[in-house]
């Protein structure tokens, strides 16, 4: 079992909520994935409840909400964000992206610690979305962050685990659990990271832009799980060289020089 | 469903039977995988009724065989082990496996080719285990093979999917079932194997080798039934930039400067 | 110096003569090159002494021709293209090139042995263009093939050393010139070739699509000298671990306590 | 020419002088690499005019030193090595290093930027060693860095260019030189860089540590400056398709059923 600031999670899928063609859809592929942890943007909530309230079905589901900081550019904007999410969602729980690049939305570091540390005083728990940078991860481990979310790719890429070689050494010295996100495009990128050693990785636009995205949600259920089995189970060792599966055979040495013109008969 | 030669297979992993540590691990293992077409080498059947006899318990799980002729390093060596294997294990399905290199047991296109042209016309089901040269499986096609089985890296290396984009041009273009065999290491290698489309993958170092080979044949399992799922419910465009998943809210502009003292506090 | 079938070379830079925008930039190109083998297809030498005879300048140049058999399906229309090549370009060698497939162009491995094992019957000193499949390469040097061409890639793809390990195997087990023909895209693509151990890489597309196809060639032409000299000074190790260059330093627990308030006037 | 700081460089090579065999093989290396710009720690100088004395020869060559602080584990301790560097060297270049883990020795960003707002304030010419990050980069440069100098993989790795996509993504947006630094192990890294547009790379390990670091410092130079030249030139598009260079043949049609029987002759 998956434990984070106290909770624990029977699954180490997290979902997003953006971009799936309607409500009603995205709701779907959320029960599929089996996910316990969803995270949203604050905007998704209309304040004056409007259409786009996700978060009484959520709810509903016994599904637990991330509120995120998506859209924030600095610190100050997403204190003032995580507040706000803080009223509007009735949770500490949050979601922590600083991006200030509006092309590729890489996380921004310093902004992101300094944000993180605030936020630790002020009574939330911080997951942090941040680039594969194993300093950086622990820091804000230090600082009191309950887990840390480093990127595979660019969000919504589908580019898969590209930071493999750093997301390995943050999960070698990580004492918070290591969530990767943003980048995942296939379950098979999924099942790797779970390899790898990951606790959890957290999946949006993968599934979300599916053509079946409740059979995705599905298929990435099911990535992780035997992903993290794989993981406890021991992986093989990968080797420059073959190594027969069939014993090389004794018979044909025996049989074959006697029997040689049955071959082609 | 896959069909090869008019022969339904519910499971699209099929499994090996080399390097386990017990014959009863290697039945555990294989329950667990699910798979209902297992490959073994001849000499594994000892003539003389031996302890290693594997078809009494292969046959009575409804586990169709699938020997293969590992070990041979010509056609005509190929041929005559197939004979073999038809009078021992009562079937005419043939793993034409020929390897003449003792160290990456690559196989050999030329005797692949005669040897699957003259064991289809002596009635064999062939399924050749060849590089992944989409030329070739081609050919093995046309002189009448069942399938074709291109390797993803040297057997046993669990190097994984290194012929990627050789495979992808073999799914492309092949009329018969493709299996991706040799070097899948990772649960995640099957997964990917089938996201591009493969038909069936076989693994048995992997599982063989996993210090938990039944918890291993069930991950792998997993991972081929969600590969699967994945091609057919349609995998999402790897893009070069990032795309947003939560839309850049507005909330900040609207609120954040009238409040934004409010940040630190 | 890399010798083939008794003649010296002393670049190890071969070039092709296709897809340039004009003679005179394919000429300039193959100087800057440094090449001394450069392959042409049949059909540009015009039977009736037209325009596009490329034959003189390059014989000027004191280059060495290689013609190809580009657009032969099977072992039969390459043994004519051959002889076709053979008296016009008063020349017995010969890059053997069959790729019945018109998309991706893959190279037929059954009738390039079949072919070449005729032609050096013939007299014909073979290169043949291959697949990276180590077992076909030791059955081309078998037959009396002079070098081997495995590919890199498909031809004009610009995807580079896609079959990267497959290479080594070859190189390893090679007894005659490994060429890695197609697909090379980048100087940085011949020069791993060469670190590999390449003996030479053939290169076209890349140079000739370029913008500056005269820079480009002069480009690759160090590429290659450089990756083959890297290659035989000897390349370090590759770790999983930092190993710092700069030797970890005493001078600040020695001098840093003491002046540290110093750090930050 | 680059230029740094109003200096320019006829070399876009830059080495480093840690793990030569002795001082007399890494004078003779950096001759050999051409490099204007060479880093060392700080305790290479002896402050008692030891044995270690590299500064006298390397000026004398005409090398601009870039003291490094490696062995800094935060702001302070690096600040107080750039001053000490200051008087010993008598520059105020510098290399900014600080890596406070021992194993990977990743670079913090948090750290470094502070440490590089506060040496700019105080005249120093910084460039400073970091992680592969963006925004990070971004801000280096905003607080008045003279370049940023990304890693492609754990310095003395060997592991080359593992942050490829995210060094583009740097070079597309940097108003600085960019020099990937750390990792590269092989001249077709160093020339691989370069073909995405960094403005130079440092190299360290790779020279000192091959069998014959003079000749290896030469593959570089030339490494180096290929693959800037083929950066200018522009380099050809990727496809997935294979894309003939020599055009199909009409002869084969024309001739070949003519005389097909001349193929086998």
């Amino acid at each position: 079992m998956l434990t984070i600031a106290n909770h624990t999670f029977g699954s180490r899928l997290f979902s997003g909520t953006g971009k799936f063609s309607s409500t009603q859809t995205m709701l779907d592929a959320l029960i599929a994935s089996g996910s316990e942890l969803v995270t949203l943007a604050i905007k998704r909530i209309d304040k004056e409840q409007g259409t786009d309230n996700l978060m009484a079905p959520l709810t509903k589901l016994g599904i637990k909400l991330l509120p995120n900081t998506s859209g924030a550019r600095n610190a100050e904007e997403a204190i003032f964000a995580a507040q706000l999410a803080q009223q509007m969602f009735n949770t500490n729980w949050l979601k922590l992206e600083i991006h200030p690049d509006p092309k590729y939305l890489m996380p921004d570091p310093i902004e992101t610690l300094k944000a993180a540390e605030q936020l630790v005083k002020l009574g939330f728990v911080v997951l942090p979305y941040v680039h594969a940078d194993p300093v950086l991860c622990h820091r804000l481990e230090e600082v009191g962050c309950s887990a840390v979310m480093p990127l595979g790719s660019p969000i919504g890429s589908n580019q898969g685990l590209l930071t493999r070689e750093f997301i390995e050494i943050i999960i070698e010295q990580a004492n918070v659990p290591v969530i990767v996100d943003a980048g995942i495009g296939r379950p098979s990128d999924a099942t790797a990271a779970m390899e790898m050693g990951a606790d959890a990785v957290l999946v949006n636009t993968a599934i979300a832009s599916s053509k079946h995205p409740v059979t995705m949600a599905q298929c990435f259920k099911q990535a992780v799980h035997c992903g993290h089995q794989a993981h406890l189970a021991g992986l093989g060792q990968v080797s420059n060289q073959a190594h027969n599966t069939s014993p090389l055979t004794g018979f044909l040495q025996a049989d074959c020089s006697a029997q040689s013109n049955m071959g082609t008969n």
